[in-house]
């Protein structure tokens, strides 16, 4: 069973502050305020709002910084994610 | 007599956490903030605002993810329901 | 004299919980958060809004489950009234 | 010196609960959340909002039912009245 | 030097309890809630808003009548105005 | 090096009291409440919102009497500026 | 490994009071209200909201005054960065 995602939610696979600082970022636990990582797993198409479509702009595997508002949590099969609104998504880290 | 929800409220028959573990989905109850999982027995025709038609992107017997928060406790015949607005319902649970 | 409610307002008698009970839907009147059932007795056209009318999804003699809240009392001859907006009532009870 | 009321405003001429009680209405004062009757004197023509008009669909004379909430006491002549907007206005009472 | 208000604003000389009396208009200084009478001294020309223009319904030398809420106090040549939204003014007072 | 403005923003270099006197208009600075003048020194091209554009209506060296709130204060080369939205600007002052 | 912002979003690298002081710009630390200077670093293409895009009107390299509220800080290999919408970045510092 997989979880398909209404409308321009995203379903996010946290990533640890370990894996973080393998990649060059670093959000230190500690500071709570500070934006998280995660991984996109499955996300809505957009869905639409007064009859016009709202675009997506992730896609799955991409690895999102977003906002720790707004996001609800979600345990699946023991581990933990994470749905956001995809305008909660703040930016996504690309390889050089 | 049967409930007819309007707009694009949702008629919703939530599932226990052991049937949830069944499924691989475990949303423990001692954790009051986490979303709810129940099956769409009802939905509305979505209506319209402002004269656009409001598209609904549930269907009957779709198993829901939804938010605790928005939605309206009903007992019908002794059991339980939940009626929400599609956008409260964060995911469909599709099977693999 | 008659009411006649004005935009999307309704009109309606509500029903006690022992005629509740008879019709299959039980909402105990001891959980003040439970929305609550009443019959339209009038209702609005709708009005308009920049322009656009608005629709009305229900008639007289409908069994109407409302929202507790947003209902504003009127007594007429002795008896109680509420009258809601109609996005304030949230589905139709029908004969099945 | 009349008041010409502004865009869809409607000046009101409150009616006494004894005047309420001849017309099969009460609305007992002592109740404070209750709304109020009474009737129109003058009201704006609606003005207009985004280049689109607003319809007035109440007309002197009416006889109003008022929420508490919203309007404005002035005093002309040693006499009360209420300015409320037309969207105030819960419905108008009707001869049979 | 003179005061040109921007988009839908409207400056007001407000009269005093005094001249109200006069014109059978009586606003007591003692209960604060109740809105002012003032004379339009200056006002523009509504500006616009997402394209579409604001008209204006007051002119200069109209005796408005303005809700004490949302209005700003301003001197000039050491005597009191107020500068309110054209929303603000409720009505405007007519010869008989 | 100078400051352009975004969107509908206004850069203002606030006038003293004194200045305020000799031009008629007073605004003494204890009363907190009072707007402030001030001189247009740059401002923005408008913008656009929803793809329309905003119109400024205030041009460099304009005169104007603006709100105390929504203000940001800014120091360049040790002199006090605001940068206030021009919404924010309740009127300009023009020379009789 | 790069941040890419998404929507209207701008990737901000904060400049210390030490170089604005070089650039003629004094914005204490010391009070905590006034905006602050940084360099842009990285931004997204806008987007699109009901269909209509959201232009950009900043660019990589420009020095922006932007507002201390509505940002949100990221760290990224150790250094301080600073994520803000485009419409919290008050003005673009220019060259004379």
């Amino acid at each position: 069973m997989k979880i398909q995602p209404l409308f321009d939610r995203v379903l996010l696979k946290p990533i640890e502050s370990k894996e973080n600082r393998a990649s060059g970022l670093i959000l230190p636990e500690s500071t709570s305020e500070r934006p998280r990582l995660g991984v996109v797993v499955a996300l809505g198409d957009g869905g639409e709002t007064d009859g016009k479509p709202t675009k997506m702009y992730v896609k799955e595997n991409d690895i999102a910084l977003f906002s720790r508002y707004g996001g609800i949590d979600v345990k699946i099969d023991e581990e933990d994610y994470v749905i956001v609104r995809q305008t909660d998504i703040l930016a996504i880290m690309e390889e050089n």
